[in-house]
């Protein structure tokens, strides 16, 4: 059972604990009573290694591309247990920002909020309504950025993936932890070369294909649906793929899937950067990438569930909002030329297309 | 009665038409049904004019000021009633965007919103729960402009008053209709002169003072603590007067106190300005400005109830966006040296101070 279930974590039902900066990276960020978790036996502690080495690799692979900037590292931790480490490029070479975050979070959410997001098949004593139940502590962990290159013809890239849970009930023995995984990779070029986004796409299809065919057209659609900006009428980029809230397939899957995805974000987008990132260009080229990044802080302040999410509960702000560009532009009224290159990008915006 | 009702006007709740552009400003925007409005003799006829002789007088100082930008004029109607005139001036000599819109709304609310929204001590057949009141028509009309100098020493300014009506209910003959006032004017500038502020606020001062002694400090505060972007601690800038769903007056008392304010928006913004459009400014003081920039486009996006309203229920997307600065910019973790001009002005958005 899947559902799309934004309710699952209910803005100012939760609050998270003020974070403390650290000198030094955990091994782990998960509590000790998770128990087996640091023997890796446990999906949470996989988990969480997936994301740290993913986060490893692609500031490598950044770093090494830009041939100048270097990551700055926040590592933070909540009394509490959970934390995380936030990296980024500032003022490269060739991003001019480029965060790449990894986070651990323990958290409450109410009774009410947890039957609504639990898939509708499992009734227990929760659904009785002569039994009051409490608050349901939650785990959640994941990997997040957002690269923005400094040249025009350099596209954007997103990805994000995310492993949550809820503790077994103590009132139920024996009753199973409910999870979920969601995430996806997509491209937000200010002009299209349609040899990137083909390539770009191919790459999120081929980590698909590997584990379900129904799973590239099913979530490149959920990822056109989902960076939609309803007040434009048009998306953010040009997608790739998008999940939430998947748990009807095999846990192990789901785990694995999640890590080639994760791995393939690094040959997904890096050749692209290559081909593009000393391409000359104008002022003109520069002012509508600033454009389409004004269009980006839209979507991420006005309707990703992480930053609203993020910014409602108090999570660590300059980690949430490093996804923001370093600099973006409204100009009132800006109607591309029917035609011309910026007016293709916009209509394959409004118009999500098919790729391969 | 007062009640902070931003549930008046829910969500989703209410829709508008799409708007269809004209060629020519019409002599008002209220319906022919609305009777003797033509006449001025209703609060909505009266209040129309006031917001668009407002428009005329401000754009007229402002354009004088700049000299050398221009506004630009887009009018739009509504086939059901309603529309408005959007005026802005881009890449002038001083502002770099300034948006002065007024817009007529004709709409319906869904009766619960209305029966929260309504002053408690006005009991009607509405409050009978055998008797189930369909859809109230509202009439809301305002004039609203968010002005952005390049020069960093140069303050943004933005004011808004509106007047909010529903219709007399058809099934209580002799019922009033309810009515609303709201507005304010606040100053947002990159670095304090503290002469300025105190200019400013003692503009906003004088004009209070002419109702009500209790108008200054009590809207003073309120517009701290309206303009507060949570997730950072801090406001947007350094206040002014903010006041909403305000109605415990009489009304021609309060429909004089809006064009008061209105009337104050010149002598307490250009003195302002014609003092530091040509300071001298380095790189790293225009970098903090649009840093504060940023912090505009998160208040209006995330907090501000107009634009959050606009963009969920189809407003005219360009003329509610128009107050966002033509460019901003997001560094990572960016902290003010203490003590530095900067810091002073951060340490005033996060401790509200009186400035006279």
């Amino acid at each position: 059972m899947m559902g799309r279930g934004s309710h699952i974590l209910p803005p100012k039902a939760v609050a998270i604990e003020k974070e403390t900066p650290e000198n030094e990276r955990p091994s782990t960020f998960l509590r000790e009573s998770d128990g087996d978790n640091h023997s890796l036996s446990s999906v949470r502690g996989r988990f969480e290694k997936m994301i740290r080495d993913a986060q490893d690799c692609v500031c490598q692979a950044i770093e090494a591309a830009d041939g100048g900037g270097k990551f700055k590292e926040d590592v933070w931790s909540r009394p509490g247990g959970g934390g995380g480490i936030s990296r980024v490029l500032q003022d490269g070479a060739v991003w001019e920002k480029a965060g790449v975050n990894v986070s651990v979070v323990y958290g409450v959410m109410p009774p009410e909020a947890y039957r609504a997001a639990k898939p509708a098949s499992s009734t227990d004593s929760s659904s009785d309504l002569n039994h009051k139940p409490g608050p349901v502590p939650f785990f959640a962990a994941g990997i997040s950025s957002v690269l923005h290159p400094k040249n025009p013809f350099a596209p954007t890239l997103h990805f994000n993936y995310r492993y949550f849970e809820t503790d077994a009930p103590k009132d139920t023995p024996g009753a199973p932890r409910q999870w979920w995984f969601g995430g996806g990779t997509d491209l937000t070029p200010a002009y299209i070369f349609e040899e990137d986004v083909k390539h770009f796409h191919s790459v999120q299809k081929s980590a698909c294909d590997k584990f379900d065919p129904s799973f590239y057209p099913r979530f490149k659609k959920w990822c056109d649906d989902y960076f939609y900006i309803k007040h434009r009428g048009e998306r953010r980029g040009l997608g790739g793929i998008f999940f939430d809230d998947l748990n009807d397939y095999d846990q192990e899957m789901l785990l694995s899937f999640a890590t080639e995805c994760a791995n393939s974000v690094v040959p997904a987008y890096l050749p692209i950067i290559e081909k593009r990132k000393d391409v000359p260009f104008t002022d003109r080229h520069k002012a509508w990438q600033q454009l389409r990044r004004g269009r980006y802080v839209e979507f991420n302040l006005v309707y990703d569930r992480g930053t609203t999410f993020g910014l409602k509960t108090g999570g660590r702000i300059e980690s949430i909002l490093v996804s923001l560009p370093l600099t973006a532009r409204w100009e009132y009224d800006h109607q591309p030329e029917e035609g011309s290159e910026e007016w293709k990008l916009l209509d394959a915006c409004i118009n999500p297309k098919e790729w391969i």
